[in-house]
């Protein structure tokens, strides 16, 4: 266990993007870590007068970061610009966190399927953790480089995961993913698609049944792709994602059975919390937090079961999250500054 | 034909309401109509000095809707009021055209199942046409009493019944439709549930699998109970319905033969619209219109398909249909007032 | 007085802005006129498949402008290009109302410093009629070339020239006029500050005292710039501006006297609505309409008076006056097609 | 100075409001106090299951206060229901800190004037100490009873105090504050002002001149009524007060000197942040703080000067500030929970 009285350094890199203004805040909080803002060429434009006033700065290049002894790197940066950073700053000795999708599929020929591109760091994706606590404890406690999940791919492992194992779902029918996010989700680029006027008042789907996080919910959830229908949806909010997940029993069942598959699976969960049968979680519950909440529906005829599961997407969607596989890569509580 | 020289009267009871707003607004624009304010006990507070100024405003009673020779009521009343209001205005001879729940269920054990109450007027119940004109034209042209459908069961019956018709639904894999809704679909009045700070940031799911518009989805859509799984959202927006349906196809098929499907079912629909094959609609689409908009998509492994429908829930969702109802059962043009 | 039967074609350039959309959207319902897409290099992108569908569409050019006859040309583009287009498009003997800044300013002096560029067609400003109609109808029906005004100086002038004319502020105490806009007056170029996440949940004043709109405030009203504390604030909303405007009278007054004043000046005007003292519009008022709302409040104590004036900043603001200046000069009523 | 390892209990009166819910949020976080719900009879609607759970709760009476040795208490409740509880439960030795309008004003016949209601415990007037640190703090030190400011005093004052001591405005030419809340401002209970479809897409004047907020201003800026301009406006958001301060100043000045008088008056103030001269803070730097920031513009023709204050109206306006007032009462430190 690690000595909380000499602060150890977390480096931030893409720190003025949601996600990474997120890490600065909850770091700034943690009781063992200070954060360091890491600049490098495309860093966007900053946030107010306030914003990471008083932290160190530093280039993002191996040579600080080893310079400085950072404990951990954040890469809150797009998928290529992780693929760039992350070699290096491995060989620095600092755990790295990645926040993009770039090494969360486990094999270059899946990656270039769903980001259109070439892998240009294939070498990495073995030895990636998946940064899902809940399920990857072990290997992220062991990794160098973790791939925290996204956003929506968290929610719905965690939801259907516990179904999937236990064997309640027919599969053959298919499960259904409805999933709603905030416009921060989308990062903080100008784009016509996340301007106000465009947003307001409006909600729209997106990449229907192909979004490129349905490979991580096969991956993980143990679903097969013509088994899981995914649909993305944006909505006039800043943060939050509330999946609504559709699945039909195998044989009898009720809403108790299946709470009690979660209960099992997460009892010992801090982050995790199950609501009454017949109740569902909202937007409000987790904001500005690190909790999944989760509700269960049922209806014995049809053998109809419906789960709400909701996060923020920039807390156990992103950055929450990404703290969390630091703390239990770095031997931290693994709660620590995320209560 | 009716002649647009001389103007008709239309009444509208709970002109205060949002539904009833939106009324007043239409029809103050509609080539042939005039309406008429029906004042009565529970109006609720007007919205501003300019609202519904200019207008005829008179009681609404039965006496003085015969007197002024109304030819049509519009009924923007809760289901209560509704009941009480209607077997009195039919017997001045006016269109009754009810924007409640009340005459939608064919039978009063199926309204007392859904609204937990009992039926008040269900003599009227048998001879009450269900006023989806995509369905019914032929009823509502000679009905005496119109019952407007519900925001949620127009959208997805307008989706559902072509596949079900079609019979390329594989039925037995069950039919999910998440339905997401602005605010001004619970009505104006107050409630915590739709304070702004409460809906402002937020989205909650409700009546999972137990919403009151289940029973009309079924009626129309010619699904069984069992076979649908429906949950309703409420998004931090005013006005409009986005609901994406999801189904699995029974044998091959492609987004094509299903768009085909809908191109039959609504070759001469003029405030049907579909989209080409992988589009999808959103609320900016259909805002202020009474267009319901259609997009397919369809991926063959596993027969996934999902069609995502948008609607106003003021307009086609209630007023706008209401003013289609009103010019079919009165002989005006169908879309009179409405483009 | 024109014909109203063969329409008379109005070409708009810059129509996938939204002030080129909401031309796009009036004209379409306008009695007499029908909307021409003017297309040039540098039209943004388009809104859904049914914007503009079936409506015709040519180049932006004074070839195709006269070939087709148009009567009159909007010009809902950026300042430079409006400079850029204007002078040819005028060759062709269309009205040209320009939605810009470019012509607002009578002296290219000025222009240039407030807009920080210099003027490219000087020789145009003399002839510009300033399309403020309450105020400028007799230039403006008599004028090729209409420099229509800015959101922010139509509400401002509406509500102080009366009482300016009239004599009964106290200038020496200065004027302020605290304006609040939604993001559409920013326009539909993506930008960091007009992000959804950006501008949800915030409030922010820009310009400070420095605003480009100040002088074409001063012009109309007749305050000196010293007289004159204009400050704009970017709102989380789509549509609407509302302005609250603070004097000192001279000498002794009522809230009654004051109204007398703007009865007097708006006796006749269409789209000037007076509120009963004491009450104040807001922004659902004017939503989507050519109105501008004024409400009067004062305090004898101190001489304080306060006026609140509300328009939709793309109604009265941008689209609905421009309309109102082409129906002005093209010799139409001049309400048409905004009532 | 208090012992920080055995925690000191404060209770919370109306912890179901949004102040209330601030406070838990605030005080759970507090390093040496543990937050107590105390339920009284009106108590409204809780938020979902997770909100308060584990929290201790107890009746709110002077007996179960007395019993487990509450050290303050804070009465989050509308003013009539603090004047009755107020005076018991001082009685107890516990410190009370109100955040109603009831003990602001310092003489019952003002109270009876903004109120429009006779006090209820007049005699605890005189004692009462106003909540404003910087300007109160020894008062606040040796007070029983603690009036926590309104929202728009909080800003108001912190802006205009040090300028009319300074005798930099010229005071016969008056000075506006123009201020813009969000909805919370409003408090919990429902009403059609405040529900979502009133409120998005809109701004609304209210209480223009006559907000019974003034004379909290009046009282500490040192203002006189008849030189003070006060509007109240309603915002399409959650949680924030942006205020836009006009004054002119008395001879010649710069935004330097201005700002010079802000510094001196705000030296040693943990909460209040200056903006270099000619930048503005948005609601998005403070939101969630107890942070008052400060924008300072001045323009030498005519004196302009210009103040924009921001605060979050559930932090420095409410909860925040109560917190601040509780710590320097009970000699913690004084941003102890607040940083």
């Amino acid at each position: 266990m690690n000595n909380y009285s000499s602060p150890t350094l977390a480096g931030i890199a893409g720190f003025t993007g949601y996600s990474g203004a997120e890490l600065v805040r909850i770091l700034s909080r943690h009781p063992a870590v200070e954060p360091v803002l890491l600049e490098h060429r495309e860093s966007g434009e900053r946030r107010g007068p306030w914003n990471g006033r008083g932290l160190k700065r530093m280039p993002c290049t191996a040579e600080s970061v080893k310079a400085a002894g950072l404990a951990a790197v954040f890469l809150a940066t797009p998928a290529d610009v992780s693929m760039d950073l992350a070699p290096a700053l491995l060989e620095t000795g600092a755990a790295v966190i990645d926040l993009s999708g770039a090494f969360r599929l486990g094999a270059a020929a899946n990656f270039e399927r769903w980001y259109k591109e070439p892998h240009r760091a294939p070498d990495l994706l073995a030895e990636a953790a998946y940064g899902l606590p809940e399920f990857c404890r072990a290997r992220i406690a062991q990794a160098r480089l973790i791939a925290n999940p996204g956003c929506y791919p968290t929610a719905a492992n965690l939801a259907l995961r516990p179904l999937v194992r236990a064997g309640v779902i027919d599969r053959a029918s298919g499960v259904v993913c409805d999933a709603k996010s905030g416009v921060s989700g989308a990062g903080r680029k100008p784009s016509l698609k996340t301007s106000f006027c465009e947003v307001t008042e409006n909600v729209s789907a997106y990449a229907v049944l192909d979004h490129r996080h349905v490979p991580e919910i096969l991956r993980t959830s143990g679903l097969e792709e013509s088994e899981l229908s995914f649909t993305a949806q944006l909505l006039p909010l800043d943060r939050g994602i509330l999946e609504t997940i559709y699945f039909r029993a195998r044989g009898a069942g009720s809403a108790e059975e299946i709470l009690e598959i979660y209960q099992r699976a997460y009892a010992n969960e801090p982050f995790i919390r199950l609501y009454p049968s017949g109740q569902a979680p909202d937007l409000r519950a987790v904001a500005r937090t690190n909790f999944c909440d989760l509700g269960i529906h049922f209806d014995a005829r049809g053998g109809r079961g419906v789960v709400v599961a909701a996060i923020d997407n920039l807390g156990k969607g992103a950055a929450g999250q990404a703290v969390q596989n630091m703390n239990i890569a770095l031997g931290f509580e693994e709660t620590a500054g995320l209560l």
